[in-house]
């Protein structure tokens, strides 16, 4: 195994999937996914047939007594999703995470991985954090300044065997999907919506924030939505 | 709460808490202990033993499951824990972690504290990482330089909410023990030994280490060992 990609079948870290597999190959890339105690678990039945599609190793992890005191709103007993973009949400929080902001969620995931790396030889760890996420502070663990700070810990804590690698560090969602689209990445099967309907809402912050990358790209986003207008 | 403290029931740990709980009272201090899979549980009955006389918080975390392909020798159906010195086992590892180190233990331990002090209004969590742990690179993830680049990701990633204080990163055992000692730090109740035996073996690399480091402030070990020799 060379590398293990954080995974949550959402578009993000999918396409970060298919750069490392693009990369390694199939058969030496391990997809880590995590349930934290979300309200469905769309994202993780998104996440399977993405390796199905694939054809990479696969591990799913439980973390949800970590998280039995976070007030997170993604998370099932929470407060319900805010239905506005990110800006919006930004002024609300006046410089604060977001309400959708799963406490530490890249550092823990990451050492988790970290950990799991020593364990299996693997020397590099893939996580799709990109800078609009990390704009207004909204998530806080994904901005280049935590990026380069994780990387050093996780590379000096593992005894110089184990470096983080954020591709999209430097990146917008725009130019996610762009590349996204040149390595066919099969968006049809990712799932992004922090609701759990049927459809995606298209109404949440990660649905609008998906809708204008892919728009920006003059692409139809393939998957469909309960609501289409931007 | 003000304050979680990464706690095994060790010396190391033990006088950490105690420190915390000198600054902040009982009532603001949560002892974080976490079982990963070793082979014994003398260190965990330590830790509740701790915890009652000093009448803080206390949670335990089942984090076994992210530790089943690791070969350290000290989870449960690997390898012996070595019994001699840390001196002797750092020459014959080259510059690699000793057996003992669970891989990225400190800084997987710390991101969870993390998680769970953003949840809770904690702004400080407190580890017993020491000069002595990371002479060699024995355990790479207690270096100063792994503490320094936790801190940072921990304080960026959590959006300027939680720092990580290690009091005694400057300090060898022989300090922490001097230090623990004015504290009075209910020695008699710690465990450190890796073996799971009824009296702690006195020949691991932490017995050795222990016992040097009461002998080095003229006191005695309140603990018994099998082998009490140096």
């Amino acid at each position: 195994m060379k590398a293990i990609v954080l995974f949550s079948g959402g578009l993000d870290s999918t396409t970060c999937l298919s750069l490392a597999i693009n990369k390694y190959g199939a058969d030496n890339v391990l997809a880590l996914t995590v349930y934290y105690g979300q309200k469905h678990k769309k994202e993780i039945e998104a996440a399977k047939k993405i390796v199905e599609y694939y054809h990479c190793h696969y591990q799913e992890l439980n973390l949800k007594p970590l998280f039995e005191n976070s007030k997170c709103s993604l998370l099932e007993g929470q407060a319900s999703i805010p239905h506005e973009s990110y800006d919006k949400q930004i002024k609300e929080t006046n410089g604060n995470p977001v309400s959708t902001y799963v406490p530490f969620r890249n550092g823990l995931f990451l050492s988790v991985a970290a950990s799991i790396a020593i364990s299996s030889g693997c020397h590099e760890i893939y996580y799709g954090a990109h800078q609009d996420d990390a704009a207004g502070n909204a998530y806080p663990d994904t901005s280049k300044e935590f990026n380069q700070a994780i990387n050093q810990a996780i590379y000096l804590g593992s005894g110089n065997k184990v470096e983080v690698i954020a591709p999209f560090i430097n990146k917008t969602k725009k130019d996610v999907v762009k590349l996204g689209l040149e390595l066919k990445v099969p968006y049809e099967l990712t799932w992004s919506c922090y609701e759990g309907h049927d459809l995606a809402c298209g109404k949440c912050g990660t649905c609008i924030d998906r809708k204008k990358a892919f728009l920006a790209n003059n692409v139809k986003d393939p998957i469909p939505y309960e609501d289409e207008s931007l």
